[in-house]
């Protein structure tokens, strides 16, 4: 055994020593390499030489009191250990040596052993207790405040619920057959209901708190435990809960909303259909009114005429049956009845036919099913009679006489379905971008070819552009849709047309993005993003049709572009496209500003920077689409082709407006929230999350403002180097914005995020 | 205003008229069709001429009231559209004039008209209120003549494997627990090696034909039945059995070959480790030759050294594993050895330890695994010896000294897999393009008002605009990789480092194209297509991989960026940047032609539909590309920056070269294809495809042309215009043109699809 005061020969090799023994992984040929090294060294003497070569004898190895007296000594020597440094180790021996010795050049053999061996900081830098320059993440922000700026008002509700989450019934788990899942995820649901959640949106008399936003703000959270478990819970509370609250009166709450908050009674919402997916107006589905014994018939006309995708269809008893009410005869459009589907021992009521939908690319842990109804017989109470209702007499009535109207109304009061689909797939779009961003973070790949230490991940350029702007999204879209949801929760608004019109647009934005997000994210893990265990996986599977669910996309943008044509006023949704032009007409002057041209080639920070120059670029695009789109339409129609086929004509176009519109709206609301926001640090940061969002929201549409002039060429690549600055500016911050998604570490199981 | 009492002369054209004029489209040069065709018109007098030319002047369109009028005489006609008229429109108009007239022939210069104007009944349909005899798909392209054309040299090969295909053992059907769908899987191996499939590309005395090129072609035909399937053949075949044929040398072969290819041996390829996933030069397994024993020792290092990912882990008995080659002490790269892993009772080997990868996104047919070596000895003679061997006396002897070129050389016989990846990926995106289009052409929703049945999803200008560029692209990019294995079978080609930067760019964009195209075509079947029995959902877990496997597509598309800067004739590969600045002096002056301003603003139809143009601009894009690139890494250099850190900097550029360079070439190789082919009619429509994959591509990046000055706005929006046109163009034909993949109809089991 040595003392404390190694000649320099051999202290210099005490790191490596250490290293290359605390593993026991030591094979002949490492040994071989390091004797080499030895062998060829100058600095060490013969003394040294005996010593440095008996430690590497593997059949009598250094004892654990020798490894032990390394340590101490690497531990005293006050040397830091820089890992940015390009031979991190022989670099970390040089100053060990410097601190006893005049003489300390670097010694290029123990670079060879470095290399050689392959030897890397995160090899080691766990066996050192020394100081330790790692910067692979600030901590100038604090991630607990910005999740707490996201919270806002729902802070106690989030904060409550993520620790309920803490229970071991939400641990991830693979569950490969449908049953096994199915039957998890009823437990799960049922655990939920026992704690209070799904009456949540219920009025205090049945159990809830009447908190909408609450409501949505947990649905979004359950994605990070699973999308299977949202789905269902968003079928159970928010779509057969929904629409007894909404579409019901007080005799259906008392009898159903507070069994339904609990659990106890379970209930699908069968709306779709096989023949009719969009479109919900020419579902076949009849309810007869019989006058003779005062009931409804429910009946499937035609073998495609089923109920089709309903959720909740194999465990629920009762169904929201959405069908064309006939009332003597006339038939008074698409309403929603409450039919029974199951007894009490779980048995299929007569006439109800039930099929399995099977295996799904994801959410196998939803029970979807098709559902047939023949001559099924229901009360006439059992109508849920909120906008439309048939008298004791036998003779339907409404408040709301024009028949579109009231579908769109009845409809309308599910809205609130849609903006909670946004926030699971944003739920989802957050989880993956945290796993990602985390293995970005300690994932290192490639080198310099004079360096040891492989670079990380996340200091690629491309994989900053990667992922950076799809994080600032995160950001944007959260905000928008808290917003959105407080708008429309308010008991004061009464109109909800413009809401509606801009949550389909945003429904539409944010799932795609969210799905362009994960499978990003899944790439960016490489083959580990593809292992289920690491979760990215799941929400790939899960995520995906939210882009058709509670609305096709393309069919929503579409209404999002015919609510922008009129302006909110008219009753575009009755598929009365000539009441869409009839306002045109008043308002088919250009009223677009002209383009100034100091804008068009501003490439001034100051300005590509200012939240005035994106709202004017979007707000330009919105309204030059629409002006285009009207025009087009119009003279198509004084062409003498009819409105419909006109309408298809532009539909290309008209998809680009609602998006165009959806976007224009959520940095609009990004922006006025920011200055709310009261501390200037947080501010700044928030604020330079939204110029990302912006610039690179004009940056993938360049091309048509390069089209319309609206900015040059010089302006356009100007925008593209920007957010690549701005991505690479965001890097030492980007594992606390992943952190401020508030995720729970119990939730985050992802090997490669730990 | 005429009257109602046109002439015959006029008459007959009025239908024309009206369509033209209704879309607004028309360029010069179809003005000038128009105009040709009348004035050779002998039923056309003096007086009708003068009418009709008048009504074709640009500066001076008919007036809207005009446009009406025509229209009220085509509804009023009395006159019945038969879609599958073989010239649908010219015979409607013969038959107005029978109304009218005695003599009524057919005016073949009408059909001169619909032909090159590309007219077709989906344009016009909806403009008249007339009665209307429609088609779903045409038939005036034959799908056989079609599948042949690219089916071309391994028509025999393919035509016998599709009907092999027909055993049960390739019946679709979800097998959800890894267990049983690899047993299964194993036995649809067993079957293809039993008929001969696995040996194909091994020489005819090991039971193979030696023919690459329909190995590949039967591979992308596998994805038709499952994407496990194909994945486990490939790592049997061609990894494990393609390392022992190029890697090897004959006594391997005699050894070894025969086997594998009946799949007696298993095999697995063991590249990848758990820290080292793309980058293989980094890999820290070690083979050391001990020179007392005359063996090599295998031995995993440290924790994360393990391979990773191995395909066949769990079935096979032996693994190509690749090590760092160590020989008296000295590291010679990366070599690889044959090392069997399990002995004839299927026990793992002393010191090799395997866990399998569990539940993956797709492939679960798959046995992924991870291996662990500790200290595993193996004879000598069984390092993989073609490129370096190790003497009897145990002296390291390679044919190529330097390491790095030894080192590309051995990988470079491996490019085949990166071709059958992309085959692979191909393949994928033809069976889910197939079922979207069967689907779309069964499929309605929305209708308007007055009619009764609800519009055809293909019918949709949106889902044309989805599903038919994709179409398209499948054909150019089956031409292309048809001849790049072609070039890479050539036993005369030597420097296979050209080919290897053109598969590099190949693979990825191909397979991130099969990715975007499987995620539309599932959106596309809506709801439909998230149900596993409707087989696009399994193609999208299974595909997803391609885009990292074999390659991350982000590390192959800077490979083939660095592959276009050197000019294929430097050491790019070895990460020699200073090589590549080096030959980059020598050309840095801008050889680019100066834009000519007749192509800027150019939107007249025969030039943007010529295959000139498209050459032109993507040949221009390239260059410009590439010299732009290296200006800036010359700059950087010249500042002091170290070129690995340069080379860091301009990342996203290189990304943007390797792709437009991707793009050139298989836009060049498939133009010069069509004109081999020998009949007008098919080779006007691959003519056509090709037309629309050029213009669909300018059209993703018109940002860029936009930028350079290369396109004006109004020549971007016309480029849009086109693509929109010809994907309505081909909407009769888009049935038979999947139908030309020749996807057999035994594996088109999806409900929607039939």
């Amino acid at each position: 055994m040595k003392t404390n005061n190694y000649s320099a020969g051999i202290l210099q090799y005490i790191p490596f020593f250490y290293v290359i023994w605390s593993d026991d992984l030591l094979s002949y040929s490492e040994i071989s390499v390091v004797k080499n090294a030895i062998e060829q060294d100058d600095t060490v003497t013969k003394e040294d030489y005996k010593y440095l070569t008996q430690c590497l004898d593997k059949k009598n190895p250094p004892s654990n009191n020798e490894l032990k007296h390394w340590k101490n000594t690497i531990d005293n020597s006050n040397v830091k250990l820089v890992e940015n440094d390009t031979y991190p180790l022989s670099t970390f021996s040089q100053k060990m040596i410097c601190h006893h010795f005049a003489a300390c050049p670097f010694n290029t053999h123990l670079k060879e052993i470095e290399i050689n061996l392959g030897i890397q900081p995160n090899h080691y830098n766990h066996l050192f207790e020394i100081e330790i320059d790692k910067e692979i993440t600030s901590n100038f922000y604090d991630s607990n405040e910005i999740d707490t700026i996201l919270k806002g008002a729902q802070t106690k509700v989030i904060d409550e619920f993520r620790k309920d989450l803490k229970n071991p019934i939400f641990n991830w788990q693979t569950r490969r057959t449908k049953e096994a899942f199915r039957t998890h995820v009823l437990k799960q649901i049922a655990f939920l209901a026992e704690k209070g959640y799904g009456a949540m949106a219920f009025p205090e008399v049945y159990g809830g708190t009447e908190n909408m936003p609450g409501y949505a703000a947990i649905f979004e959270n359950m994605m990070f435990v699973d999308g299977s478990m949202a789905v269902k819970f968003g079928v159970q509370f928010g779509l057969f809960g929904g629409s007894i609250q909404k579409l019901g009166t007080k005799k259906h709450h008392d009898l159903y909303l507070s069994a339904t908050g609990k659990a106890n009674l379970l209930g699908s919402f069968a709306m779709t259909e096989t023949g009719h997916g969009s479109n919900v107006r020419g579902i076949k589905t009849t309810a007869t009114y019989d006058e003779k014994t005062d009931s409804i018939v429910i009946h499937t006309p035609g073998k495609n005429d089923n109920k089709e995708y309903i959720g909740n269809a194999l465990d629920s008893t009762m169904a929201s049956v959405f069908a064309q009410l006939i009332v003597k005869g006339k038939n008074q459009g698409v309403h929603a009845i409450l039919v029974p589907i199951r007894d009490k021992n779980h048995q299929l009521m007569a006439g109800v036919t039930i099929e399995d939908n099977g295996y799904k690319l994801g959410l196998n842990g939803v029970d979807n099913g098709k559902i047939w109804f023949h001559q099924v017989r229901v009360p006439r109470e059992n109508l849920l009679n909120k906008y439309g209702d048939i008298t004791p007499e036998g003779n339907y009535h409404s408040a709301i006489e024009n028949p579109s109207k009231r579908f769109f109304t009845m409809l309308g009061t599910l809205v609130g379905g849609r903006i909670c689909v946004a926030r699971a797939g944003l739920g989802g779009a957050k989880k993956a971008l945290a796993i990602a961003v985390k293995h970005a973070l300690k994932r290192r790949q490639f080198n310099d070819s004079i360096k040891i230490q492989e670079d990380l991940l996340m200091d690629y350029p491309s994989h900053q552009l990667r992922l950076t702007p799809a994080v600032a999204s995160c950001f944007v879209y959260d905000v928008t849709l808290t917003h959105i949801m407080k708008t429309y929760s308010d008991p004061n608004l009464v109109d909800k047309r413009k809401i509606e019109t801009q949550v389909a647009g945003l429904k539409s934005i944010i799932t795609w993005f969210a799905n362009d997000t994960i499978q990003e994210c899944r790439e960016a893990c490489g083959g580990k993003g593809y292992l289920l265990e690491n979760q990215i996986a799941d929400l790939k599977g899960d995520v995906d049709i939210f882009t058709t669910f509670e609305g096709d996309n393309h069919v929503l943008l579409q209404l999002a572009a015919k609510g922008v044509l009129s302006d909110f006023k008219s009753e575009f949704n009755s598929a009365g496209f000539t009441a869409v032009l009839k306002l045109l007409g008043a308002r088919i002057s250009d009223k677009l500003n002209t383009i100034n041209p100091a804008y068009t080639n501003n490439v001034d920070k100051d300005h590509l920077y200012n939240p005035k120059f994106h709202k004017h670029a979007f707000n330009f695009r919105t309204r030059r689409l629409t002006y285009t789109v009207a025009m087009r339409i119009r003279d198509y129609v004084k062409k003498g082709i009819p409105a419909y086929q006109a309408f298809l004509k532009v539909q290309t176009h008209l998809l680009a407006l609602g998006k165009a519109y959806s976007i224009e709206l959520a940095y609009t609301i990004f922006d006025d929230f920011t200055a709310t926001i009261s501390d200037d640090k947080n501010k700044a940061l928030f604020k330079k999350l939204g110029v990302l969002y912006a610039l690179h929201h004009l940056r993938k549409d360049a091309t048509w403002y390069l089209e319309q002039g609206y900015i040059n060429g010089t302006k356009s690549k100007a925008i593209r180097q920007r957010v690549e600055r701005l991505s690479t500016e965001l890097r030492p911050h980007i594992g606390v914005l992943v952190d401020g998604f508030g995720i729970p570490e119990h939730c985050l199981e992802a090997p490669i995020a730990n």
